[in-house]
């Protein structure tokens, strides 16, 4: 049983609380990420428990290599050097002189949906399933700008950034990413980027899987290909069914989940329910999600719920009258290059079983005759 | 002396923390509102310490009559009654069932500002000046929805809002706007709206002033005329030069401040400086920000740094070439409908001083030959 703390029975008759320097989070509410205490693994983002279309910066997905860096901002040395004419030394006050950009885009490990995929299971939740994403309002400075200050010269086409972790992970990335919509952020949804985000700075390449948005960033060295690093090596590419590889596949493709209703809802009425989750594309905007109450047989528009942003989770919402029959629910994204969200057979029939990584088959909910929620089905 | 933890000098040759379920913020970073534990007072959201367009849930602004109530959500009824067909009774269970919107908007107390017109000093911080607006993400459902749920009778053009606080704090809304974009909020920032911003439902008002914006909503009676509450007619009155007095003047006007440099910052090197800020209006979207750094003298237009959004916290920059002469720095915003923040002077001209609620006049900074920054000047 969650800790329920007691509330006068009439608010009205008694004084309230004071205030305090920070507004706690209501003791009825207890969302947290799942599992805690691991050095090298993933916490998951509770999706189920969350609105709209912002993450809660302390509720971002983790996935770290050799635990959380701590590192001190008045320390801290982000490096810009390789091919480039004045190679750099930013500390954190220098980064915050330079022009700044905010937007809003997701965050996805490479590997979200791993674990429904490999091993589904009635009792996962939305956390469990798709909790490797997650969505903020980034604060920081262009790469462009930096890489413009430092001047990259002819010949150079990929970056190598590099984290100040004891994994120190590295990614290459294309230079042309790099000037187009990179971002050095040192904050995230209006506050300072937390420890376990990547304080004092980290990289954000809106759309491209999660790994490459280099956290703790200490080093962004201009080279002429891609370093083949460890961990663009080891991890993060498709063995396919031809014999080939997929590798570098940067992108997100769309996806879609259902966050409600979903494990472990149970629906105590018959009428009408929000069929509520979110949708997002590293490829731009969504454009359409369509909505199953039936397995796939049928298909229906749904409504966004809140804002449209490129790369952005967004919201959609359908409304179905339940009338008590069991039925299974599924969503699927479209964006706006037309892509659309594959159903698990087309997903396998292109990936082959070799790989895990960048699994983003159609998810489905089961609701039973007497308003259990399952996963799958 | 603020606590400053450990950091390894070499965070890459140990391993880091493990995950814990909520992300904290970094322990170099120590924001908090001010001045807490006040049970009837105003708690400011501190500006300078933050970034982009967010306000985080834990450093919202908090304004409350008499203390912050803690309700049990699953006691916890919103009424809807008065000239309605059917009069409801909604638990938090039920509005979650309607369809929801998410939008973001700032709500803004409407004697922000006071104390820096009434007491004005060089040590005052953004904080001090205009922390009493913060901008969020809601997610709830439109009040024209449980509206039309309970049918709205002809003759019917206000309605009662109630908090159900140890204020009982009232006041009257014009249908109109309940009916054009008012949303019952049961979501901030992604999460479930926090204790001291209303838990468990909050009425937002999109540009209306904050005390309109109902926490801990427990009441919404359709009237035929304003109620004339205490919250509305002892307060939040303006009264003017003329002998007239400004009565449910409801819209904040446009405004901004700069929050970098600010004090109680301090200008360590000559060279470009961001000059960065917040601009709001409650009319609609601003539509352009001026920056001035000799007084008023001259002004230039800034940029925006990210999502230009209608009544919403908008980012502006301007850059700025610091040569160690005194400055004097100052924003002007301007919105969608024409409105030009105002000048003290033309501020004092029209409003007399009588009154300081809805104090909007162009803030300033003066920035010493030695770097220090203080307010007004």
């Amino acid at each position: 049983m969650p800790f329920v703390p007691d509330a006068p029975l009439d608010a009205t008759k008694i004084p309230g609380l004071p205030s305090a320097p920070l507004n706690a989070r209501s003791a009825f509410e207890n969302p947290g990420q799942a599992p805690p205490g691991v050095m090298s693994g993933a916490s998951n983002t509770p999706l189920q428990q969350l609105h709209g279309t912002i993450t809660p910066a302390d509720l971002h997905f983790q996935r770290h290599h050799n635990g959380i860096a701590v590192l001190d901002p008045a320390r801290h040395r982000l490096v810009v050097h390789g091919l480039v004419a004045r190679p750099l030394s930013i500390s954190v006050e220098d980064l915050r002189r330079f022009p700044s950009v905010t937007r809003t885009c997701f965050i996805e490990c490479a590997g979200n949906g791993r674990v429904a995929y490999r091993a589904p299971k009635p009792e996962l939740t939305p956390q469990d399933v798709d909790g490797m994403t997650s969505n903020s309002e980034w604060t920081g400075v262009p790469a462009s700008v930096l890489l413009r200050e430092a001047g990259v010269q002819s010949g150079a086409s990929w970056v190598l950034a590099e984290g100040g972790d004891a994994a120190v992970l590295s990614r290459s990335i294309p230079l042309d990413k790099m000037m187009d919509d990179a971002i050095v952020a040192y904050a995230q949804n209006g506050e300072a980027v937390r420890t376990a985000n990547g304080y004092p700075m980290r990289l954000v390449l809106p759309g491209y899987e999660g790994n490459m948005c280099i956290k703790w960033l200490r080093r962004l060295k201009v080279i002429d290909q891609p370093n083949m690093s460890r961990d663009e090596t080891a991890k993060y590419t498709d063995p396919l069914p031809d014999g080939t590889s997929r590798q570098f596949s940067f992108v997100m493709d769309a996806k879609s989940i259902i966050t409600s209703p979903a494990y472990p809802e149970h629906l105590a009425a018959h009428g009408w329910w929000p069929i509520s989750g979110l949708a997002w594309s590293g490829r731009g905007r969504i454009t359409r999600v369509d909505v199953s109450v039936d397995g796939g047989a049928s298909w229906s528009a749904a409504e966004f719920e809140g804002p449209v942003l490129p790369m952005a989770h967004t919201r959609f919402q359908y409304m179905w009258k339940w009338a008590g029959q069991t039925a299974r629910l599924m969503s699927r994204a479209v964006d706006e290059t037309g892509y659309v969200q594959p159903t698990l057979a087309e997903f396998k029939r292109v990936r082959g079983t070799g790989t895990d990584y960048h699994y983003n088959a159609i998810r489905s909910w089961t609701v039973a005759a007497h308003g259990a929620v399952t996963f799958g089905g």
